[in-house]
């Protein structure tokens, strides 16, 4: 029997929104919004899309009207009576009224800015400026956004079968996936795929498998909308976009050297317990945590999101130790390209060491790798960063110089102040 | 949005039948029918119900209400006018009218005669009495319903999530099983797994399946409702049923000998070209070849459904050679326990020296071996036979004597007639 309500509401739709909600962005996004709009509120900043893997032209596989579609959509949005309700009532990290009222107010009457938008030599420039807390919110929905219309310009020409037959499998992958890692004691993974999920469906579908296999050993979704639709935990801490504009800010080297400090110093003050994690690696580990005051070795936890995985984990343990920390009482969580097999060995490396936990990303919610013909639908590497704040570049190193980003001649500069020497290279692949 | 409609709509059946449709049925038992309509119709027969996986214990499996529930259900339906009219219609084997008016009008009018049902010993027993014609109509949906009611024994604990995943990996081991048969030149394959497929509805997608990725290498279904609904070619040719029940009635030994050429010649006079195919095996395939009339070597091909087949196809190919017959312009059709790696050996091993075909069964409509806990949902052996023909016992030899059926005694004297000597047993899956 044919619904037909359901498909005349189906027709209506100009578009077939691809971002239905400002929440359906990453929890940490909102922390460090709320952080940024205590501290830093004035601050001017560009965030701008970057893809690294050119081959991928974006430009010439999705249509600019779509694009420009789906942009416009997110800026229609605000935050509904609903997900305010949830924000202010929920339960985050153990802790009620994460987000204050005079943050979510704020939030409630937001907008988010124009973006601008050129196509250049095959690719799309896309750009956004305005205050850092409105800008900021950009990242999430742009990254998924062009992420979902090149899955859908791969899958539009494809037979209602074949489409069948190609979620089938990568059903059966992801389950596949799922098995193989019941077996894991005590190992905590969460979703981190929404940005470069294949699409908010699939990640949703995702979402459900980690939840339906692992029961306790999932420990919960970066994404907000699906956090709160499905009742589950929300879960992040905070991003290299914090040191970079705090950097980007600084009036000297000195300053410069500071900011990394400054970053975890402001979130010291607002946040506890696992809320308390370092992502050191912005401008080297290394460097980072031997000048690292001793407040900061009193954190819960560490981040590692560039460079080997192992070698940071040990970096983290041999300071903690240093410092006259007890590593086995610490958290590492490790979120930098996961699959499966490097889950399971770092998992088991580090088992009795130190608490571990994963963010899964973008080969949990996107590994469609060979499910296509001319593998037209593996995941690729996109980001959106900030890239100057109040007229300054700004700087990311990593513990892997193909994931270092900013001008030569500022990243040489940093490379000075910090003290990062000859590092690692490592292939980017999502 | 909820279609309530179709809520209520689905709400509102007693029971979910199995069978819908008296042509859910192989195109082969129509043929049959029809035949024993004209030939056979008076002859009073009782078919049973025959589970060779003991270890598969059915009746506590399946709640008898269900059982009788479907059972009944199937002698409430009768042709519909559409499904009347498609009979009438329909070219076959590129015939038209192939079902006479005076069958037609007796199929029109026709119900399913009642059925026995005992529950012994962790079996049913499942028997049918009544004339040929009609009582022979209940050997597929007997089968089928007993088959998708275990299916529906085992998915019925399981959870939405899982029921999506075991689909997923099941069409994803179809369409494999499809794509590794791809590259075959020329191949003919057909669906004949009505009779111990997973479910109706998994038929029909396996049935697309083949469609979309063989194109004209699929050859049609033997289901006649699938193939009046998806607009494809109805296959299949005669069974032993035709033969069990003429020597049953023969009255001595030497009528008993003649009695597998009698039906052939019953068939010689009605059908011609495609559908002359012998299925020589009942009795063993080497004495029938080699006591064949003539006439019988002019036949189009020949089926092997038992034994090994690649030793079949040579000595159909020796016989036809003896006779002064081009075994390049016969054709071989083989229907026994086929999957992929059988098909793509026996197509490569006989490419060129003869015309063949595949009658796919259980492995392509019912291969969810490994899929769940216990292989709970792997295929077994199930037939529904006639067993008495006008109060006499049928036999069965066939090529391998595990297959082999009918009272000891019985079973000796068709040896003795039918001069066959040693058989290689062989493992019977499906």
């Amino acid at each position: 029997m044919v619904d037909i309500a359901t498909r005349v509401y189906n027709h209506k739709w100009k578009i077939d929104p691809i971002v239905r909600s400002l929440i359906d962005t990453d929890f940490y996004k909102l922390l460090m919004c709320q952080s940024v709009f205590r501290n830093k509120r004035d601050t001017q900043v560009t965030f701008s899309l970057i893809n690294r893997s050119k081959s991928i032209r974006l430009a010439d596989l999705i249509d600019e009207g779509e694009l420009r579609e789906q942009l416009d959509h997110v800026r229609s949005l605000s935050l509904t009576r609903g997900e305010s309700t949830w924000l202010r009532g929920n339960t985050f990290y153990g802790k009620r009224q994460m987000f204050r009222p005079d943050f979510m107010e704020w939030f409630e009457n937001l907008r988010l800015p124009p973006y601008h938008l050129e196509k250049i030599d095959g690719q799309y420039e896309l750009t956004f400026e305005g205050t850092w807390p409105e800008v900021m919110l950009w990242e999430i929905p742009a990254l998924s956004i062009l992420m979902e219309l090149r899955s859908r310009a791969v899958t539009g020409d494809m037979g209602r079968f074949e489409l069948q037959v190609l979620y089938a499998r990568a059903m059966t992958r992801v389950w596949e996936k799922v098995e193989k890692l019941q077996p894991l004691q005590g190992v905590k993974i969460a979703d981190f795929g929404t940005r470069r999920r294949h699409s908010y469906l699939w990640q949703d579908w995702c979402v459900q498998a980690m939840t339906e296999g692992l029961g306790d050993s999932f420990a919960g979704t970066s994404n907000c909308l699906i956090a709160m639709k499905r009742d589950m935990e929300a879960v992040g801490t905070n991003a290299h976009e914090l040191p970079m504009v705090y950097a980007a800010l600084a009036e000297n080297d000195t300053a410069l050297r500071q900011s990394p400090y400054d970053v975890l110093a402001d979130w010291h003050e607002e946040h506890e317990g696992n809320l308390r994690i370092i992502l050191p690696d912005t401008y080297g580990t290394k460097g980072f945590l031997s000048g690292a005051p001793d407040w900061l070795a009193g954190w819960t936890g560490i981040r590692i999101d560039s460079g080997d995985p192992a070698t940071g984990a040990e970096t983290a343990i041999k300071w903690w130790t240093e410092r006259g920390e007890d590593p086995t009482q610490k958290l590492v969580i490790f979120s930098d390209g996961l699959d499966t097999d490097k889950i399971i060995e770092l998992h088991s490396q580090f088992a009795g060491r130190v608490r571990t936990s994963f963010g899964w990303g973008t080969l949990l919610t996107n590994d469609f790798r060979g499910l296509t013909e001319n593998n037209a639908l593996a995941p690729f590497s996109i980001v959106c960063k900030a890239v100057e704040a109040n007229g300054r570049p700004t700087v990311k190193l990593s513990d892997n110089p193909n994931k270092a980003m900013g001008p030569a001649d500022e990243v040489a500069r940093y490379k000075r102040v910090f003290g990062v020497g000859e590092q690692v290279a490592m292939d980017v692949v999502v």
